[in-house]
């Protein structure tokens, strides 16, 4: 008979729900253990579907809710909701929690430990931002108390603090509410994921849809009435009323107990892990999702993005490990998409500035095509830019900005980066072509073309 | 003084003049002199557009022409219509012509030569094959006698020969215009570019849609009314009355000029050409577009592909050439979407029988996904199958049966083909996710997993 080894998971998320179900595939419940821990009522929920549910194009909350933890109990997952894990003992392997109902706290002793603690909104110490009608959007409890909150406002003014995804989304989301929306960024221009040339074209794009931005602009001071209840933004130079603020500023990892524990962190403040997603020097310890770094392949550098895709990957990689499997995550090139009403946004690769930071030279190509034949109907105007590495030719980056049919055209990029593919090599690439799908050149071939002559132009 | 080349050019549609345009980018009329010749009416003009006007999609004839003749004598291209090459003589360096008004016959000397003849319609000599009302759809002025014909014809029954992409396409075209429609085709399946169980729901999606699919069966003669005009198709079983009939069989390499010539041609009776698209054992003369023979990266053979997007990359590269450049085209992996109202269908690299053929040991995943989050508005059912070499885990081919925003997906495997990826790369592709463009695994990433472990499984 095999002894039961116990797999301990802090966080049931999309991390830690994809390794305890990836690991319960691989060992039933006679081989392996697993105790999950989560501090909130819901496991596996969709972060990134909440603006949609605010938005009502998802009418259901438990719509977003991929796995409930009945099913995760039901398949041998022993996960614990509403209980904190408080503390990592490393070398006694074991953790502390607490279940947040009745206060008690106990040991849990682990033979290996996966570590999927998410990510925090960033949450600046702003005067009056704690105000009833300040809302953040990162859990379904969030999602909820904004919802609740909007229920109750008569006013149909929002204002969004930050432009980057969540901020962007969340606009689009309300403007579909009737709101009027003003969003304030501290950013040159929305959607700092993207140089300033092409977040100037969502600015615009926004505000043909009626949404106001105000970019380079803080907050400096969130402005409460007599009920005490927000009013008001302000910055030092205005002040913006509001009915309803919502926080869009982005996240960081939630690293704490990690940090207290002695494990090794990044600059970015998460986890850092091998290509196994083990935590650096320990055997035992797998750690994924929105809490590590991760290598960012173009520019070998470690960076943080909270994307749910990834953290569903590592998640898979690490409960085939933590099984007694072999898996690894070789790492990103940063690819991501969003949309705005009808707009598009996408980018992966390095943009100028990361290039630059990275010492790498390079030219750029910006080109204006059409998702479709320009003569199909439906035909929408885009805009694609190219990033090629000087001399090389190697490509470093693309942004698209366009309408239907835009967003899902970086994924050829990201195959590209992922190849290490030069603009040149790109020139050929046997892309699908009728006229609904894309003109005869692609849009992306058109980039490459263009970014093509820009390395021999830039010679040696 | 630099002394004066002449380029000629035989073909006026996209090879030919994407050629002639990128010559003359590169040297300028006092260093290259370019003449071309067109049989036909039109230059430059979308074949694949032409189901989309005779839908109605497209309004206009000459929105399908990229570039008139007169734009291109305006760019200093010598292009001469309705003139026919009747012969090439390479020992003498020049090519026979025939004005088609006049019936005057010349000789024109070259330094260059490019063959851009492009492709027929396979046209079976079947009883009645010439009768008013069966219709080919490879021209403008094809397409504009099936209008004119649809417009002259009472009757609502349409017919469609073959079920490949043009088959397909001219079915959704009468579908729009209003007819009752029946496609009867060889194949075992629609659609033979793809594997028979993808094929199989193509038909079941056509069945839904309102038309009518006979697999498996030959016709064998066009009946006729007493007015002479189509009135039935038969095959060897039955009798389909029709009362206009569209021939979608399919094209075959033009290439009697250059078999006349002696220039060589490959299995398919396309001309074969070296990397730079130079027909093979000759300096000076080039050849591309629908007449030539391409390499398929993936097989390792050559095949005959015509297809607009080849044509104009083609044109490109021997233009640059014949400039004086230097450009390849390293071959296709044999990507093509096409779309039938709703149903989008995509395929990249090498069915099952071609894996066969090619003495390739593989393995196969087939899965179902959606284009967006499942929760979200709009998310339509998707299958994608995928092929993987045994052992090794290469990926071989992909197919995608599906709805909006499937079909382009396919894009990601033609670049993970292009770099010889396995599927467990693939596995961990940095795509774009978010909920209204994709779950969050990528259906291409669930088929890759999939295909991992079939792999996996398959063993040494």
């Amino acid at each position: 008979m095999t002894a039961t080894e116990r797999l301990v998971i802090i966080g049931g998320d999309a991390a830690g729900m994809s390794a305890a179900s990836q690991a319960r595939r691989m060992k039933n419940a006679d081989e392996l253990e697993i105790v999950a821990f989560e501090r909130g009522h819901f496991s596996s929920f969709s972060a990134c579907g909440i603006p949609y549910w605010v938005s009502g194009d998802v009418a259901e909350r438990d719509a977003l809710i991929a796995r409930s933890p009945k099913e995760h109990r039901e398949r041998a997952i022993d996960l614990r909701m509403r209980t904190e894990v408080t503390e990592i003992d490393v070398p006694g392997g074991r953790v502390r929690s607490r279940d947040l109902a009745s206060g008690e706290e106990s040991w849990t002793g682990y033979d290996k430990l996966v570590i999927a603690t998410g990510a925090r909104p960033v949450r600046p110490a702003l005067p009056g931002i704690d105000a009833p009608g300040v809302h953040g959007v990162q859990t379904l409890d969030d999602g909820q108390a904004l919802l609740d909150s909007l229920s109750r406002t008569k006013g149909r003014r929002a204002l969004v603090v930050g432009a980057g995804y969540i901020g962007v989304e969340m606009a689009e989301a309300l403007l579909k509410r009737g709101y009027e929306v003003t969003v304030v960024d501290r950013g040159e221009q929305p959607m700092s994921t993207l140089d300033p040339d092409m977040g100037r074209l969502v600015r615009e794009a926004m505000s043909r849809m009626g949404i106001t931005t105000i970019s380079g602009t803080a907050v400096s001071k969130i402005l409460t009435g007599d009920d005490g209840r927000v009013r008001a933004v302000a910055t030092d130079d205005a002040e913006y009323p509001a009915d309803v603020v919502v926080l869009g500023i982005g996240v960081e990892p939630e690293t704490g107990l990690a940090r207290a524990a002695g494990l090794p962190l990044g600059r970015h403040g998460g986890i850092l892990t091998d290509l196994a997603m083990r935590v650096r020097g320990h055997d035992n310890i797998w750690a994924g999702g929105d809490c590590v770094e991760v290598l960012d392949l173009v520019s070998g550098r470690e960076r943080h993005i909270a994307l749910g895709t990834h953290a569903n990957k590592h998640g898979q990689i690490i409960g085939a490990n933590a099984g007694g499997g072999y898996a690894t995550f070789p790492g990103v090139v940063g690819t991501a998409v969003s949309k705005v009403c009808e707009l598009e946004i996408a980018r992966t690769g390095l943009r100028e500035k990361d290039a630059r930071a990275q010492g790498l030279q390079y030219v750029r190509a910006t080109i204006e095509s059409t998702s479709r034949a320009g003569y199909f109907p439906g035909a929408a105007p885009m805009t694609v830019k190219m990033l090629a590495e000087r001399r090389t030719g190697r490509l470093l980056g693309v942004q698209i900005v366009g309408r239907e049919g835009a967003g899902k055209r970086v994924d050829i990029a990201a195959v590209a980066l992922t190849a290490r593919m030069t603009v040149e090599q790109m020139t050929t690439l046997d892309l699908g072509y009728a006229p609904p799908f894309s003109p005869v050149w692609d849009p992306v071939l058109v980039a490459a073309r263009k970014a093509t002559a820009a390395v021999r132009k830039a010679g040696a």
